[in-house]
């Protein structure tokens, strides 16, 4: 039996990500597949729309194996820790042969080969890691570091600054700017987490179609982005509107948390709570957590003035007036999940996180995965966690509490659904027929 | 002219303040009026039902002259800081000749004599405050803590040790158990205030009638508690129940802020905020806020699970679920106030609050009361503050975050709700004709 490792977000499982998992066991010949999800808050700086028992469930109905969630410390990250986090995850498994992650390039030599070189500039200006402190927040070569930074100063975003610094670092071998795509990028940093962890897993990329639409294969009727469908849901009081563009199972699963009051969440959810503690920091307190740098903390104390909650969705204006070309929507995103659930840059330190994940927490599996997971009792480098009440980590409270924040935005959560992880075995779907 | 201090709150303002207003001004033999009134958060750890400038409206249509803010820092606490701070904002001004407040007892020289003899044991063992770290809450002597601690220690609440520990220590020259009432505790505190800022003003006490029922001169019919007033008017879409209670300017002040949307606020208002912060925050964090006192941390992350939203009003719950003989209600109010404005001990100890309120905010005035403004140019020892955007300090912005706060609560804000500090000039009674 070969197993194959994919990095998902499922929010929610739509025919595209179908076609993607069917390509990952086909390109790299395996019959099992784990899959990495994050949890309750996502890697745009965003809480999940259906809460992660959910978004297993639909994985394993797909036809995943075994479903780990990836720690709320790396889910909402930059590419680089988020990548990191996933790719040590697979790795720590010990039964995960390969990795399959989808590219807008399809050229995996192409990103190998940056990731390879990328990581000899790490290598070779800090071989042990040992000038990196808290205030560096990549493992990337200080050099690199410069290059980014100096882009930075010039006004760029980061995505843009990286992409520059990275191209030149690799000389721009390739004519078109396809550093800039966030899905390259993403794979970039999975094959430099490889490079990193010395992983031994085999990596496998699939060539995606622009932002999952125009596939010739399937029908512009039938596919749509994740993002495309969150707004169709958005307000909706059923699921009816996704269902030409997601498998039967996900819309009887949505719809059944519609019916339950356990969703749709988004931001609009948690506003009430992300004010009241925007406007009770002071500046310097802000500047504690991740992702606030530069200033920002000055920049939302002004911008929360700006806010009219009488005049429409207040952390969408909240959103606009924070924007500049300098920060990405997923950049402020991202800092708005720190702050809400309250993590601090010291508790996400790059010496925290180089560590990779530290347990492999257990969302879901089929009788396949149960076999796996047997088999890594042996094979796993960290504990796997089956009962979240009974294993103890920061970043495992870290989990625990986003999912109770993100619980609060149900309509009436009972205390089950609010501290569901210590209550909630994983799910099997041998239970859910 | 001769003025009086009175302290205040106001919540909402009824029949029974209108007649202890009455009789400040008679017993004190007064023409004029300065009330010191808690702003957004009250003593009894809840929020205001309705918003500081509506209070200070009703204020001032009574008859009283000058209303100061009385800064949150003191408004949320314990009788003595809260007795400290409000004496210490009437000594400040520089114009008030005397003060009066109502206690059960009605009897001044049983009250000053125990402030005095009170006074005297702090004198005798802690003379310069000397010894007072920020891990003491109080001003009082050393061996009268420790009396007040061991009676802790047996399982009473706080303010039935400390009546039981002052009436051991002023000898029991009363047969009743006087100490224990409220008001008496609370007016015993503004003479021990007086003592300890060597106060100049002359002290005069109103005897309340039980809780402002069965007075012979105000029938029934006419008089209630505001604590029943606010139950009146709890869930309520209009403020015709409160009618017969209250003078007919509140009626129709509470009746503007109903209809704006910014009325009634209550801890019901803020569970969301409250919980989200309180799911996040680990037990470490938690006892560095305000009140969190022995090991109520853990008891708060305990209790927090026992909470069923889809069962009825949360934070009744959660209160049901902390409450135990030791911790009264408003101990416990006043701890999760602390919480949600984010108050740490740091924030609020003995050093900071010694020295007596740093500013007057002032919050309106009648033409009399402008006069004495004018007079405080020269008589005031701290800044009178009449635009708090033009004055920093600590404690203010605590004062305008916790009214950002209070009005997140309302319908749908206008950022000049929640911001309001920042626009609004103080209430003048002229304009409101």
């Amino acid at each position: 039996m070969k197993t194959v490792g994919i990095i998902v977000e499922y929010n929610p499982l739509h025919n595209g990500h179908v076609y993607h998992f069917e390509q990952s066991k086909l390109v790299s010949g395996t019959d099992t597949v784990v899959a990495v999800m994050s949890g309750s808050f996502l890697q745009r700086g965003e809480p999940a729309i259906v809460c992660k028992w959910a978004r297993t469930e639909m994985a394993l109905r797909m036809g995943a194996d075994l479903v780990l969630e990836l720690p709320v410390a790396y889910s909402t990250q930059p590419a680089e820790w988020f990548a990191y986090g996933a790719i040590s995850a697979l790795e720590a498994t010990g039964v995960v042969d390969a990795f399959c992650f989808g590219s807008e390039s399809g050229d995996l030599e192409l990103l190998r080969s940056a990731a390879r070189r990328l990581h000899e500039a790490d290598n070779r200006e800090a071989p042990d890691h040992a000038d990196m402190t808290a205030g560096s927040l990549t493992g990337l070569a200080p050099s690199f570091q410069d290059a980014i930074r100096s882009r930075l100063k010039s006004g760029l975003s980061y995505p843009s600054a990286y992409a520059a610094a990275a191209g030149r670092l690799l000389a721009e071998e390739s004519e078109e700017d396809w550093l800039a795509k966030p899905n390259n990028t993403l794979g970039l940093h999975y094959l430099l987490a490889l490079e990193r962890l010395h992983g031994t897993m085999r990596p496998y990329t699939i060539q995606r179609q622009k932002a999952d639409y125009n596939q010739t294969d399937i029908s512009d009727e039938r596919i749509a982005s994740a993002t495309a469908l969150r707004k169709l849901l958005s307000g909706e009081a059923d699921t009816e509107a996704v269902r030409p563009f997601v498998p039967a199972y996900t819309r009887r699963i949505l719809q059944r948390e519609w019916e339950a009051g356990r969703a749709p969440v988004s931001w609009a959810s948690f506003y009430a709570p992300l004010f009241a503690r925007l406007a009770v920091t002071s500046p310097s307190e802000m500047a504690e957590f991740g992702e606030v740098t530069e200033g920002l903390e000055h920049r939302i104390a002004r911008c929360l003035h700006e806010v009219q909650p009488s005049a429409g969705e207040p952390f969408e204006q909240l959103m606009q007036a924070l924007k500049t070309k300098r920060y990405t929507r997923t950049k402020l995103q991202r800092m708005m999940t720190r702050i809400l659930l309250n993590h601090r840059k010291i508790d996400l330190s790059p010496d925290l996180l180089r560590g990779g994940v530290p347990y492999l927490r257990v969302l879901g599996f089929t009788a396949a995965g149960q076999a796996l997971l047997k088999a890594m009792r042996k094979t796993a480098s960290v504990p796997v966690v089956t009962k979240a009440a009974s294993f103890r980590h920061p970043f495992l409270d870290m989990d625990i509490r986003s999912a109770t924040v993100h619980a609060s935005a149900y309509r009436q959560p009972s205390k089950a659904e609010l501290f569901r992880d210590y209550y909630e075995p994983p799910v099997r779907l041998a239970d859910e027929v």
